[in-house]
């Protein structure tokens, strides 16, 4: 449904021709500050027009707070908030509309309700999206994540690598020259990660994580640390060997396992890679059929993103900080009531080591 | 946590050496013939020491069903299940104890919880798949479903490319010779779905199924479709177009999609690939730390999967099937609600016209 | 938090001075007609200012729907929507806000969240409730319900009896003319319900409806059928014997089970009673503390309703056809899985009488 | 569904003539010493044949615990548990079983399901409430209750006031005597507990021990602090004027409230009652009809208790501690993120006030 979260929890509503396209933003932490400019950063940098490498509309997607928050602090109650869709009126239903975009959501909409939105997108637009990253604008500030935009942004692909960069762009203009389009990878690294988040056995951090992403429109495959080609790796390699760290914890020589171990975070980077593929609507002319089966040829109306990835950037985020924030709350929950409870002191040492461990390093060090 | 699903819904219990491992299957549908016999056959396929790729151990893993079922029918109740432990006693501690084994789940564990079992992978252990097994045979019972077992369980790889199945298990028994172990993939496809299926936003089809294979132990990715290679093709040749099938409805001419489009199943196969990392425990001597830090020489000890792939299969296809029963059960309560409504006549075409054009398509093809 | 239901989901936003209140409903059939007018309709006998019962101010409470519907029917997806607030400015911060209100949320919110809108009830407000009853008029709609509502409403009070109805009024125009204020209980009947709705063991209906009734603001009790005095009575005279209906299923004589046996709908009227507390904001002087603890004493400034119970009433039908509707969708869900089975001949009769039963009565009738 | 709460979840399964009746609990603490004796004290006051009050049936009721726990202390991994049914298999069926009991919950199973367990209740037996206690007792030790036993089992009734319990006891013998049942209320207090429990606005704390309690079966009702009586209470009196405590802190003159306002506990005792109806299964003949709609008369066989008043007592405290644990998870998570964030010293003393207050009484108070 629309809804993603247990204790920091998303609801989001709206269609490409609707009024407005919102989210109920419930479990933020109360006294935090916050304020629209917070989230318009983000939805600023998910937006269409940023470059010649995105579509060239240009919405203003200025965001409205509507509750939750007074004199720029949170109450912890939900935070509601929406953003206006410019054009909200459909268009007239002219001869194009007779095909079902091919590898749009379309047909699969109509087989599933019985009726769709008659413009655009409807709820499969990427219009959703601005959902989500103001939701994950609110998990980032509540995680106190200071995050390395600048060299992200530096370049419009949103890659950092300026020599892949530039062959980034050269492949999405060559794509967008030619009525095409193409698809393309996020990678998304994680630092300063505490360990113990993620909840087993079904709600794994790195399956929380693949079921974040695979919700974003037009992704077609997740993989944590090193992921398929892990695949292909001997035990013996792709074990990550343990070393002490200088603060007496343990940490990885390597890290294959992408920063998690058994469904939990060890503290070590947390990294994961997305797969989009191609937008399906181009302007070439395609040979498909109409609704009725009769077969045609369909040219999409319009501009389009030769290239989802560099806006899908700031989406991928968002959808990180969003579960990051749901596991840190759960997990502190279960610190918390630990922490009220008696110490045990009969166990065999394999069954609580580390804390004893880290406390005698700790004692150690401070001698 | 332990619980998946809304409607039909999984919840597990169960460490490596605790009194027994089990299951609650809640949301089968009443009425549907169900044996012991139907899951212990998954359970088989699942279970070790089927042949010389996996482990010599040699559970007997007998499932005992407590409750939801009587007469040999389900009662529409939650199904209790569980296998008992064979080996219910922790073993003796030893020195190979104090060490964290390397990408497993040990120090992540005892991060997350403060205390570790004592033995083995305690939670963490692959005995927990067994109730994930035996839920997912109630699922696919439950879905009436043919499955090609022979073909796939003809070889011990469960590749059903008898070339390629020869190579994976040369190189299965390399990294056994060698003390060592392998990782690999599999493919997953489902036939015969009906399109509707999946839940946006949040709960697009393949952002469950994303989760529920990535909530597998040693996952290290997913892909749907055309998955990681489709980000590299472009648009025009990526866009699956439509073609009338037989019975007048639309199918695609191609399936880069994977058969699902815009988080809902579109009518074609869905089929995913999932990457398993060769498992972490090896007999191989590793350098590595003690919990404490100190540095040391770690070798597993026992026998244990060179290659977790083969016994894999049946986990994949369990999951599998719990996420499409619980999709379809959402699915048939809208259309069901959907059919108690009046027609609505004045909408305009492309709001509703999939039905419409099927109907003529019928009504044509009758007369 | 602020969702409520399974798979007609209802979230709400909004505290008493921010921009708006509102919801996104979830899970609503698509292809339902459905208007502002038919919300409005809802919202406008929720609003103070109706008589002289209730509060004189007089909000607009216009709902403006922000998706989910396209030419005046339902699309299948969220439903948002919102009420703006009239008064948006907190007020200036005077000697009354010191105390917290006696008997009021100021306190626990405080305890709660560490922080507190600064002006009125905040998310403790009354106005929390329009979301509700806007997605109850939706839910209302969903289950195609006929309701009775020119006799409850024929009065200010809602009491269809009119000499209790009568008796109501003086009452409350006596709280007021004390500058005090008082409860009361209002009862809900639904007819027409089928058999088979609620879910148990922990979803019971009654223990459903006894959820959504408590979280109604200013709620101190629920009783279902006989309730509280059902206790009193020899199980001899309690039981609710069977009888045949003309169609030949079954009915009862009587009816202290209010509808519900073992948690599930019999088919028979269920019918509950809700327990209002007296509000508690009263211009009358009150002993009290302030938050810093010193004693002092406070009287309420503006205007207050001296009774909800007449503007309870929408909101208590509201939480109902929510309840049910969501019931009514997860027991489709099971009736649509069970209606794929094969059918089971081998089992004893007392398992499955009542379909071979009615058949048979069926049968009969018909020859 | 068969699962009950969010953080600390309890999941049941079992009929009253199958296998076992058990459950798994979810998200305790790990790190608390929990042995099987401290659940078995609870099963056995829930247990059958323990005065003359309650049926002479002995059912051992032994706990076998399967997971969760090691060396007598919680892993924080789910709990799995189970009980036996000492008779397990279905009894021959007999013209008794051609009636649907009155009040019972056969015929509306059989409605919902199509199909319903061949003897006894099924899953509507009270042994489904023997998770519920043995989840309760779990939840009860996390939450380090101390509670009053002794003094409530002083009486068998469980009436700790003994003029009333022999008047209650009286009134149940004399239902004994006339092959007939009888109801009654359970009176449930929690001290101790702590402000800030309770999720606004559909998750009150009220409205979480309503369904709860409601869930319970044979339960009518269920009121909260002053209940349906406070209905009938002025606001002046209703009203419950804050005091400053000894600590500092503000607590209040009277109780009315039951410990909750807002939906959130405030520090003051919660109490509230629940109505239980008297048992439908009676000696005693009653004109009724079979399931094929013929009128015939019933006479139940076996032994029944003629009151579950007093074996319902541990079910009310087991729900309490269960929806008191999941509350306190909740809320915990909650204050911990708060204390991470920075200090907020721009707002206006109303909006965050107790602390400062209290903060400076403790300052004075040290002084």
């Amino acid at each position: 449904m629309s809804t993603y979260g247990t204790l920091f929890r998303v609801t989001t509503f709206g269609e490409s021709h609707c009024a407005s396209v919102g989210a109920i933003i419930d479990g933020c932490p109360p006294g935090l500050e916050l304020s629209a400019q917070d989230i318009q950063i983000q939805l600023n940098r998910r937006r269409p027009g940023q470059s010649d490498l995105t579509t060239p509309r240009n919405e203003k997607d200025a965001v409205q707070l509507q509750s939750g928050i007074e004199q720029g602090v949170t109450l912890g109650t939900p935070i509601g908030l929406l953003v206006r869709n410019e054009d909200q009126r459909p268009h007239d239903y002219t001869e194009t509309d007779l095909y079902p975009r091919p590898s749009h959501a379309d047909y699969t909409y109509l087989e599933k309700y019985g009726i769709k939105a008659s413009s655009g997108g409807g709820r499969s637009s990427a219009r959703e999206t601005i959902g989500r990253v103001a939701a994950g604008a609110i998990a980032e500030k509540s995680l106190l994540a200071t995050v390395t935009r600048p060299i992200v942004d530096a370049h419009p692909t949103r890659c950092p690598h300026p020599e892949t960069a530039e062959r980034m762009k050269a492949r999405i203009i060559r794509a967008k020259d030619a009525s095409d389009s193409i698809g393309g990878t996020v990678t998304c690294v994680v630092r300063h990660l505490p360990p113990g988040l993620g909840e087993p056995v079904f709600d794994k951090l790195e399956a929380l994580l693949a079921h974040a992403m695979l919700s974003v429109p037009a992704t077609k495959g997740f993989e944590i640390g090193s992921g398929f080609r892990g695949a292909e790796v001997p035990g013996s390699r792709h074990n990550d060997a343990f070393v002490q760290r200088a603060d007496g914890s343990l940490g990885t020589r390597t890290n294959w396992s992408g920063g998690i171990q058994g469904g939990i975070s060890n503290g070590e980077d947390v990294y994961f890679r997305v797969a989009f593929k191609s937008p399906a609507t181009i302007a070439r002319k395609q040979d498909t059929a109409k609704y009725d089966g009769e077969a045609g040829t369909l040219a999409a109306r319009g501009r389009h993103d030769p290239c989802v990835v560099p806006r899908a950037v700031p989406i991928v985020e968002a959808m990180t900080a969003i579960v990051l924030m749901d596991a840190l709350l759960i997990q502190k929950s279960r610190v918390a009531a630990m922490s009220l409870l008696p110490p045990i002191t009969t166990l065999p040492p394999t069954m609580v080591m580390p804390q004893k461990a880290r406390q005698e390093a700790a004692n150690t060090t401070t001698q």
